[in-house]
């Protein structure tokens, strides 16, 4: 098995850094090109002393003849819209992509410019039929498709530990589709890298807040895999939260269980059944609850079910490290995919503990 | 007007610390007692070198007789269970008691023993009677009965700060009272100061976990007075989280509309109405989330309502200091009513921020 | 005794908002004006929905004319070098000036320019007279002067922390005067409100590290009044950390003692002199070191000092709130002198705590 | 290159977590035994589910006999004096020892009773030989002795950090020995894993506190090796600090040079000149500071220097993760000598950052 070369595009980002941590240390991929506008022209190790990489690059302001020439693939860790205007050209060259943004999770342009409105009016885009070849990456539901694809869509972090959970329960038609309510909590460092005052330790530490109220972006993108999945449309009411932590997401789902017989055991072989062969998705025993900090620094998604037989309610609860499965850990486990590796290579599984 | 004197018994946990600074700053009051056992027999200033108070009084092992010489009412900080055997003696000589534990927070003796089954097998208890006589004290709700009352039952944080958004819209009969979601997520201070080794900074800090997922304690707390209200059984289904910070509680209620075309704006008038009047609660403008920050160090319950039009859902938020209005600010503003004092003489109202 | 106005400029900031919650609270102040660029001509409501303050007022682009119209003090908490524009017109006019910033706590003006070069390029400057009119806003040392004074420059939180435990020890000739080192600790809310990258909870927080060592602007600051004390002029070795929590200012001082015969109770009587009439400065019994938790929301110092008999050093420990004593708190202490009344009037002596 | 069996002894404290994370990990190592007396009996996957291992071991109460049966390698994480009763039978045994506790640092049992006081009357001991035999695992220093050593005993967390930095200073003489003050912070998991009220999120988070001032027992651990390289006895002042973080130390050194002419560009170059071919240890750039996010999760140290012309004075500092090159992490790298391999496989050199 030969050695893939890879281009990390943002590279000094949350997601870049993630990426280029994990890629780093990765048996099968070398990085080759590192893509970012604001340090342009400078070398790696001076950006970023604290993370060197075995090759020691300069930064390059991103081009797609000289990501071509330089890599087999190509990470896109930019702002959302940024991407659709590198990735066409990449595509057309031959690099096989993995987007880290939400340009191309949505199977059409149009329900995209819907949700990302102001995106849409900044960048022009003619890439429709991009929208309906990218594969929506989350390996455990599109793994062959992942492994044939030239453009995966890594998915959003909301969205990723969401699904994980609810999509068995749909699929087998076991909970009511009306009724689904998400309340997730996620570290600040979802927020990304940019220095904004909400994100200050001084403003966030020593709080926690909802924001995005009904209508946060990433609903739609939950609905959207949760109604193919369910087989018919569905609506979610979906609550992000901002908690004093750097990493870190949980999702606590409610759902009405159809039959109000099954126990929390029947519904953890459920999951178990699912994810039994899936070495980056965990289902802990009846009555252990995840902590988030069970999961940083991996690539796991560490699932539990608990069942309130006075409610006949289903409570769906799902733990990951928003920077590695819920972003660049789970673009890694894509890009495994594509070059045909083990589905987990390179990516931890056990946590630093504290 | 007077000065009244206070005892405070469980002196030197959060609840009992918490208390003190309040009393010790409030001008209608003086702390004429503190008991407790871990450190009868040792001066205040010894125990607490950072939090002197006026009086540099000695921790007492509690007796009945020497609290009623000392105070005219008494705060009990103790753990569930032990409150019911200090309060019957102290009524009988007059001491009226804000207790802050759950021993007299159900209407039933019975009801009691079912929830707190450990406690009850503890401690022997014959007080049905105190039960029935104890008013909860929620003073935006019970305010008259509070005033009168020897016996006051503080509310545990989650169902004041569940409760205060939620009891509106239940009395006026605008959501249905079936699929109702609450879900908290609270400061490691409520877990008491006692050493555990969840509660360290190495395990909770930069963590969210959910805990005690289906059957909670506080969860028949919150629907005892919630059917009250709605005049009619239901049930809640209530999961609380560990958030990574000190104190700060959040609850976010997930309620459908009985009238699906009732705005954002409609329902926050529906809490302005109620609560115009009440200085410890403040509803935010539309489209403005509370942070828990922003509640911290005061007494202040904080509120906001969202709703979505495509699910026909209401989304309350509230924000509460757990240990203020969660706690031991509003057993000082059950005994500022006792008192006949104003509601929030001595209760800070105003944030340090950051 | 009546009610005196005052302005605050530079209302947003940190220091503006502590300035704000203390006077808002304080009986003998009303805040008549509020002044800032970014937000004028909004009203405070809507700025700061979380610290409503007894007169909604609009917030104005500075202007010495309205500012002397209105109130008879000003506070200014505005970044460096901008004090010094509105500070010539404000005395003019008549109004008192407490300023926060750094402009005016140099003794000459060369001085100031020659730390704050950045600044002196910017902002051109030719009040050296008010430099040495000005008096070093540090109630414990300077009480009478501040009295009287029409501008006092409130001492930088760094310097606040490290000279109050030791003056007495220069002052008295106990310790030598070479080799003085601080090593000082400091919560990220020193870093003011503007966003910068280096202060994201994601990037500050579960981190410590040193910054500016050796050339720190407070050094000069801290070396002019200790050398001013001490008689002689002296150098300081002085090292400023970045710990992650928002408030709270530790510094660890070490000195040789001149007689190693002194021991830790000797040197704890001799700030127990000193300090003993000033209610902002708290010294610890031997043995008891300060947590910053401890003067957390208060305007407090707390002072510890332990000596080594083997290497016959002096270890003196002072910690505060950097926003309290540090900044705002100790500018308004000064206001109290300035307006006559008792010096701790308005500030919080004891923490919430935890 | 065989696989080498190692025993766990004392697995659920923070080192032996951080021992298994990183030996379960590792390619050359097998852990086939774990050792502890609270769960005994228990298997490792009930103790802690979020920490899997290859074998699924039954922890054991510990017996030199099923140790030495079980395994060529014991890593013992035990409290303090509790090693010293199970080393001599293992040693006995042909078991080579890592010991992570205080145990075996001092090359005489007298001095050990000096220091540990309250363990040497707990502990009988009858070990002088293996307390002159043990070496002290610093593998930068080192190395063979460890690669040849029957018994290791592992460097505290603040003799690692302050050593690095100070030793090439001491054995080349370039700074004087007397006045050396080491001012250093650390992250609360240092504290253990057994829960104390101090060290809980709700008392130590938000504030910064000394401890142990004058007389902490790693100041004679300190003294010990800086004197032998040193060449003369020398004193040092060593102040620890409590910070609001879970992981990270940062010692901040400061000395007098004997040589005022030398620049910080000089001074980074004694240290390269002798950390070059230690992967462990990374000298920064003169002007980077080490921040301990940095080095978390790694077994790095990273070194800086700063120099102060006025002063004379030379600024060192070091930061690591307390767990890692402080603890556990040091103790694989002693390991890797013992067996044979290269110092730092199987640790990990890079941080997740954030």
């Amino acid at each position: 098995m030969g050695i893939h070369r890879v281009a990390v595009v943002g590279a000094s980002g949350y997601g870049g850094l993630q990426t280029l941590r994990l890629l780093n240390a990765h048996a099968a991929f070398d990085i080759t090109y590192l893509g970012g506008e604001r340090s342009a022209g400078r070398s790696w190790s001076e950006i970023c002393p604290f993370l060197p990489l075995c090759d020691d690059l300069i930064v390059d302001s991103p081009d797609p003849d000289r990501i071509a020439a330089a890599a087999d693939f190509a990470v896109l860790s930019l702002p959302n819209g940024l991407a659709s205007q590198l990735v066409p050209p990449l595509l057309e060259r031959g690099v096989r992509v993995v987007d880290l943004s939400a340009d191309y999770r949505y199977r059409s342009l149009d329900q995209w410019a819907a949700v990302y409105v102001h995106e849409a009016r900044t960048h022009q885009r003619v890439d429709a039929d991009l929208c309906t070849e990218a594969v929506y990456g989350l390996p455990e539901w599109h793994g062959a498709e992942i492994a044939e694809a030239r453009l995966v869509a890594a998915p959003g972090c909301f969205p990723t530990t969401s699904l994980l959970p609810l999509l068995p329960f749909l699929k087998q038609g076991l909970i009511e589709t009306e009724g689904l309510i998400i309340d997730a909590k996620t570290g600040t460092s979802g927020g990304g890298r940019a220095a904004k005052e909400n994100l200050l330790l001084a403003e966030a530490s020593e709080s926690i807040s909802p924001y995005g109220v009904v209508g946060h972006r990433h609903t739609s993108e939950i609905e959207q895999l949760a109604s193919t999945v369910a087989g018919c449309p569905l609506q979610i009411q979906f609550t992000p939260h901002l908690v004093p932590m750097v990493r870190g997401l949980l999702a606590t789902v409610y759902a009405r269980l159809r039959d109000p017989g099954l126990t929390a055991e029947d519904c953890t072989m459920v999951l178990e059944a699912v994810y039994r062969h899936h070495p980056c998705v965990r289902v802990l025993p009846v009555g252990t609850y995840p902590a988030t900090k069970w999961a940083k620094h991996t690539n796991l998604a560490l699932l539990s079910v608990q069942v309130d037989g006075r409610t006949g309610r289903l409570v769906l609860m799902s733990a990951v490290d928003n920077l590695m499965k819920g972003q660049a850990g789970q673009g890694v486990q894509c890009l495994n995919l594509m070059a045909g590796l083990s589905v987990s290579e390179g990516l931890p599984l056990a946590p630093f503990y504290p």
